[in-house]
């Protein structure tokens, strides 16, 4: 072998891999978007068996001897070439240690689990669903203990979605957010609250529709390359490459503002995805670092931008002539207030940027003691009705409103939701970043988001995945991680929004 | 290698192939209802990839020596083992007369093309598609020519959707049909017209959905299993197996009759192959035996029973229910009327039953003669005006509405138009034989699909690709195939529709 030989056949594996991954996004994609309701078992079928293929193509001997001999040469490879060598070993590495049969039967498992999560959530019946993430989290314990016996079963996971994060850092920066958000939240609910009535308006699914393309081109999403679906739980997936980008929502008849920030949303992720450079597409740095930076995307444009009252200034005109009934009699700063009413509440997705984190840390508890083995999932529902009652103060009427809401574990995504906490304070200190060289609020509303988005691409987006985590957050920030830029943001956004004193 | 061994391997490898197909198909699906419009390049790459790997499993060697061995036992399988055998061995045989290459860039062409298509209509700009068809004719020759060198190419692919037909046949069959039709649309054409006012009623999409749902459950589709999308042109895909079968249909704000009858024809293709037997489910005899029987199916709940007085009757009331305004004094029989009014007309996907086989006839012959050689891609629009003309009187305003209508070349189904007018006679002669047990009218106007569902899946739809067409016909019917029944049936409808006298 010699190495032009070997790099050539570095790419055409990643080709490879990433048609099969394109297969197995679209089967997923599919089943939570347009596929009939009893067609689980045809796909799990068919996921299985491209999943074996998948194992076999990543670990059989000639890739691994292409891996080896390249890493035995990374002297002579680029940047890329390396890292791609350095995460596709680790990827091997991991598979190898998981046989065959149960890395098989766990993506199929995981079929199985998000029809019936889907099922049991529809008839809030968690006991239908309880046997399921029982299956799940104990596979997710025997794969932790396959690929990292020397660390607990959660920190691998967490570490999984966010290179570098584990219970201890978890912890200490949940602590923080928590010793600031809590008064504040109590600061909030002194004050008289804001008004969210607008966004209560009975608005025909079709009609949210148009407003949800709309608002994917406001962002500047190309829709050459990103599509739109319906579904029960808004997600984003890309087709095996960063040229075929999905993202989906979920339209509700008595809230306007659902389906309106789980576009804006989803389509932070799409934008993230989309702006990978193009030299990338087929490659396993294609699509992102990991899920914090996802979130800080995500989470940027949902709230930092999309709920800015610069951009419902932007907005609410275009409200207007969409849906004139309904936006009768209010103005735009109407629906800034509205979409920023904070208020201890049921549902995660739909809550708003204040409570937000505190529906996070109720679910890395509950993880953190299932994958100890100090929580049974049959006693799931209870904790954590218990928790919302204590953290806030809300009762949970139903699984449906409560423990089933998410579609997270059923994906075998435990782990996964302290992203989206990292993933705000993340955006948090982009923002202060980036507001030194863009006038942000001038830029929104004019609806402008040619600016913030350059930023964004040149230096988070095109990467991919060439950068782990937190060097490319020291590359775009030029400091240290700091969760306290979050709360300051918060806080100064809360006091002016319920007419709080600021402490000194 | 033992017997048990080597059935138990047949069955593994026909899943692989359904798990292949499964995901082929879904990329085909999504690419022509929800993928963002610029995303072809990645589909085609993903879809040249997994159709290598299918070639590569399917000629492998250890699937040849597989089938070999049990093809040198044949005595010793049962009926559908042996029929499974000899359909894989001649899908090898074919495969491996086209050299891999070929293969692979065939599929990648197919891709490519049907994108260039789609936009090549909406611009209806001929020339943009005419390299793309150039090179599918070019390779559907090359394809013959290697796999039956010893037929012209024609003859050949008519033979692959159609077992048993060629040009002589299919020149005597549309000969019958064209001296019965012709003269019935001339007396047509003197009579006074019938008004189809009713159907040009606006009605938006998603309101013509409802009806696409409830037209589904009426004709007795599983909606468990058989899902609805959008798109240009309508078609029904099987994903890898007859338990997840999706159709399309295509909204038109100007004929409420497109939709619903594209549906009701998609839907009996979709009976046909979710009526296939449990046990058929992921081997090569699942989802139907040729093109011409499928159209049998769908031409048969389409037009005999979906266009036909008594199902009228029935489905009358329920567009009332669904578009009060729009039905608003008209009746059952005005519907029966408009559904059936006869004119010459330029789309056949929306044309009558009567000048339908027109439409085929038109197709027939340019593809026979481009297969030839005798004409060039390039004149295809030119004589497809010429034939429009001659044959049904209109003037062909653009390529749209005329030799870019339908979606059939630009995926290599060249060979494929004679099936539809072969299930149309097809299926007038079961209608014929159904009558014999079941009160076809009485049923209808019910809106009871049980007992005609129970005739077809019986004697049809259970048995998959078990029989050969020619076979199965005549297990069906008892009889030869026979044109005459359905020019007869044509005869008997129009001129009571029309008024005309029947001749002696």
């Amino acid at each position: 072998m010699d190495l032009q030989d070997a790099k050539n056949r570095l790419m055409t594996l990643q080709k490879k891999n990433a048609a099969y991954e394109h297969a197995l996004d679209l089967l997923f994609y599919d089943g939570a978007t347009t596929a009939p309701k009893k067609t689980a078992e045809n796909r799990e079928q068919t996921i299985g068996i491209l999943s074996e293929e998948i194992y076999e193509i990543a670990t059989g001997a000639e890739t691994v001897s292409l891996l080896e001999y390249l890493d035995a040469h990374r002297d002579e490879l680029d940047q890329k070439e390396k890292r791609m060598v350095e995460l596709l070993i680790k990827n091997i590495r991991e598979m190898q240690k998981i046989p065959m049969d149960e890395y098989i039967a766990y993506q199929q498992l995981l079929v199985e689990s998000d029809a019936v999560w889907h099922e049991a959530k529809e008839k809030s019946d968690f006991a239908m669903f309880e046997p399921l993430l029982e299956k799940i989290v104990a596979s997710m314990k025997k794969i932790a203990a396959y690929c990292a016996p020397e660390k607990e079963p959660y920190d691998y996971w967490l570490n999984e979605f966010e290179e570098g994060m584990d219970r201890e850092r978890c912890d200490a920066f949940f602590e923080t957010l928590r010793a600031h958000i809590v008064p504040l939240i109590r600061k909030v609910q002194e004050k008289e609250q804001l008004s969210c009535q607008m966004l209560l308006a009975d608005v025909p699914d079709y009609k949210q529709e148009k407003l949800a393309y709309r608002l994917m081109e406001i962002i500047g999403l190309d829709l050459g390359h990103v599509g739109l679906g319906t579904t029960e739980h808004p997600f984003t997936a890309s087709m095996g490459s960063h040229l075929d980008e999905r993202i989906t929502t979920h339209y509700r008849r008595d809230n306007l503002a659902s389906s309106m920030y789980s576009v804006i949303h989803e389509g932070g992720h799409a934008l993230y995805d989309t702006g990978s450079d193009r030299s990338l597409a087929f490659t396993v740095l294609d699509c992102g670092v990991s899920m914090g930076v996802h979130e800080s995307q995500s989470r940027f444009y949902e709230n930092i931008l999309g709920r800015n009252r610069a951009f419902c200034r932007y907005l609410f005109p275009i409200l207007e002539e969409l849906f004139p009934e309904q936006m009768e009699g209010y103005d735009a700063e109407d629906l800034y207030k509205a979409v920023n009413r904070a208020e201890p509440s049921l549902i995660r997705t739909e809550s708003d940027e204040l409570t937000y984190c505190l529906h996070v840390m109720i679910r890395y508890e509950l993880e953190k003691r299932v994958m100890a083995g100090e929580l049974a999932v049959h006693d799931l529902p209870g904790e954590w009705n218990r928790l919302y009652k204590e953290y806030l103060g809300v009762d949970v009427p139903d699984d449906k409103r409560g423990v089933l809401q998410d579609s997270h574990w059923s994906g075998g995504m435990i782990g996964y939701f302290p992203t989206y906490a990292l993933g705000n304070a993340y955006g948090a200190q982009f923002l202060r970043k980036m507001k030194e060289t863009v006038d942000v609020d001038a830029d929104l509303e004019k609806g402008d988001f040619s600016r913030i988005n350059e930023w964004n691409r040149s230096r988070i987006w095109q990467y991919g995945s060439l950068y782990k985590p937190a060097v490319l957050f020291e590359m775009v920030t030029g400091e240290e991680f700091d969760p306290t830029v979050y709360t300051t943001y918060l806080e100064e956004k809360y006091c002016d929004l319920y007419g709080i004193e600021m402490d000194a």
